[in-house]
């Protein structure tokens, strides 16, 4: 392999292979990034055995390529090196010992290669007809969720998000049991309906080299993995196996109590009272309704009290009075990102849910917390 | 105590007396501000018991005054309260129970008072005739000498940076004993000779509140302690008791070699050398200098090598191979910042000296690692 590339080309897709590398430091050739130069250009794949990132440099943005053929090296060291040079030519020349050399004017560079044959292989495999839809919808679809993943690894199913294909429509689901974050939207085509779940912490390496631009994305959907792809990558994910809680029947149909609150009302009240609320993960603040005046308080009796008050814009002759936790309420309330949040309550027992009022494509849903 | 403050006003003072505040949990009364409320204003004290601040707000920029007196009350709760308040008129009131009591139009925040005899008083001291000078100037000789002050608390005088005032001279030098940064400044007056150790950790958190206005601190010195006063700020450091070792020998007046390099240069070389430094915290590099080239070379036997070329501007017939700490290069040409640094050497065994080529008012001198 020998080849000269411009630093700021090698870098800018560096920066997206790099992300697919392992960070656990336990089988070495994780943590490399395959480099498969063909006439056509240059191909860097990196894995970490639950996903892979495939992303390409076409021969035109490659200065020369003298000699193909394939290594593995060191992600982090190619990486963090090649970001260091100046913006120059970067000869790269695979040279006997399984080494490759790395010159620019001033600087010379070796690295050892791994074996070739180590590196695993997932195999990309592409659907006739993939689900397609803009960039922007896809992003914000897994960020109005991925909050509200379970962390636990002991239910390793709530470690993911919930995709139902249907139709015409995605419904995305999260849930760490306590709370739960939905998101409806609608695609064109009629799909094959399918259930799965996607790990959220491979989901949300991928939203990190989405670009913002207003381009599709194509999604290719099969029984253990997922690909994405978009621009010059290909993005796989394993599926996690197992079934995800059946989510349909949490939310309720009817409310005892709606009310119509400003988001920065609420929101600035909560974070406020969060600062006396106690309960080391918990911080439980205390929410109540009555008439058309929302209270939210916190106390911690060594230190002291707060207390907020503001207006719903709609009056309600029921009152009540509920527990949640603070974080969980901020988290939802920074989802839903409305100026205007409808919050749906059904006694002091019973989950709330919040969604924006000017749709109801993401709904929130947050357990109370007792308290005695 | 009962008085109204604008938020802004308040959490701008809040923001330089919270440095003060200790960050250790272990004498509560160290976490507090103390708010004295008199006819011409508002002190708010905090100490760690090294150090003291006081920040002074005048009457004029104070609402209403409507009973003076003074409270001590937890630094972190009022400081993250009062910062998270919307920028409105706050009110404050002690009331009964040793609470005082903090309300705006929507917030209602109660805070549990501690006693005020239990506060530590240090005294604030000044001299008829202290040192003055550019605060810039002051800042700028705290930055390029505190970064090479000793971490380990074995060698407490090594922990902070000796001042040496000498008639219209300050030689300002930190070392943790492998390296040493010495800034010499002129002053005006003729000031009586003192040798004084201030703690680094203290010192930094006074440059932290010194904003970059072109205006004039004083240097208020004692035996045991110094106050430095700006604006409406007393800032009060305990001084470390213990001599200073002298450092007046150790830089030479002779070198066997003096090359002249451009700092880009030499520090991207390091830079990029350091990548690939071996040994935990060492981070050893080789410096090779012959005829009018520089090589800075390292390697790590299992990843890979590198090697960096460059010019000096000026020929030497000598020719030295030299390890250094990578880390401790770069720290240094930081502070120095110069177009051009002058490397002076005497041989593999004997330190290096770094300085701009245009001045010589900060030294840095760096020992080198042997390697075998």
């Amino acid at each position: 392999m020998k080849f000269s590339i411009k630093q700021s080309v090698l870098v800018e897709q560096l920066t997206i292979a790099i992300k697919g590398v392992s960070t656990k430091n336990l089988i070495p050739i994780l943590n490399c990034i395959k480099f498969s130069l063909t006439k056509d250009g240059l191909t860097l794949t990196s894995t970490d055995n639950e996903m892979v990132i495939i992303t390409f440099i076409n021969k035109d943005k490659i200065d020369s390529i003298e000699k193909t053929g394939e290594v593995v090296i060191s992600g982090k060291y190619i990486y963090d090196m090649v970001k260091k040079l100046p913006n120059c030519i970067i000869n790269i020349e695979e040279v006997a010992d399984s080494k490759i050399f790395i010159t620019t004017e001033k600087t010379e560079f070796s690295l050892n290669c791994n074996n070739v044959y180590d590196f695993p292989s997932l195999d990309m495999d592409y659907k006739e007809q993939p689900v397609v839809l803009k960039r922007k919808i896809f992003k914000d679809m897994i960020n109005t969720t991925a909050f509200a993943t379970s962390m636990q690894e002991s239910r390793p199913t709530l470690t993911g998000i919930n995709f139902i294909l249907d139709k015409d429509k995605i419904e995305a689901t999260a849930t760490d049991s306590y709370r739960l974050s939905k998101k409806v939207i609608n695609i064109s085509g009629n799909h094959e309906y399918s259930n799965l779940i996607i790990p959220t912490r491979t989901v949300l390496e991928l939203v990190k080299i989405i670009n913002d631009e207003d381009k599709d994305i194509e999604i290719h959907i099969f029984t253990n993995k997922i690909v994405f792809k978009f621009d010059n990558i290909e993005f796989l994910t394993k599926l996690i196996n197992g079934s995800f809680p059946d989510t349909s029947k949490l939310i309720p149909e009817t409310f005892e109590i709606e009310a119509q609150v400003k988001y920065d009302d609420l929101y600035s009240a909560i974070d406020r009272a969060s600062l006396l609320s106690s309960g080391d993960d918990k911080n439980t603040i205390l929410f109540e309704l009555k008439g058309d005046t929302v209270k939210i308080s916190s106390n911690i009796p060594e230190i002291g009290m707060i207390e907020e008050t503001f207006n719903t814009s709609n009056k309600s002759n029921k009152s009540i009075s509920i527990s949640f936790s603070s974080k969980f309420m901020t988290d939802a309330l920074r989802a839903i990102n409305s100026e205007e949040v409808l919050l749906k309550l059904n006694g002091d027992v019973k989950p709330i849910i919040i969604t924006s009022t000017k749709n109801s494509d993401l709904t929130e849903l947050i357990v109370p917390i007792r308290t005695y």
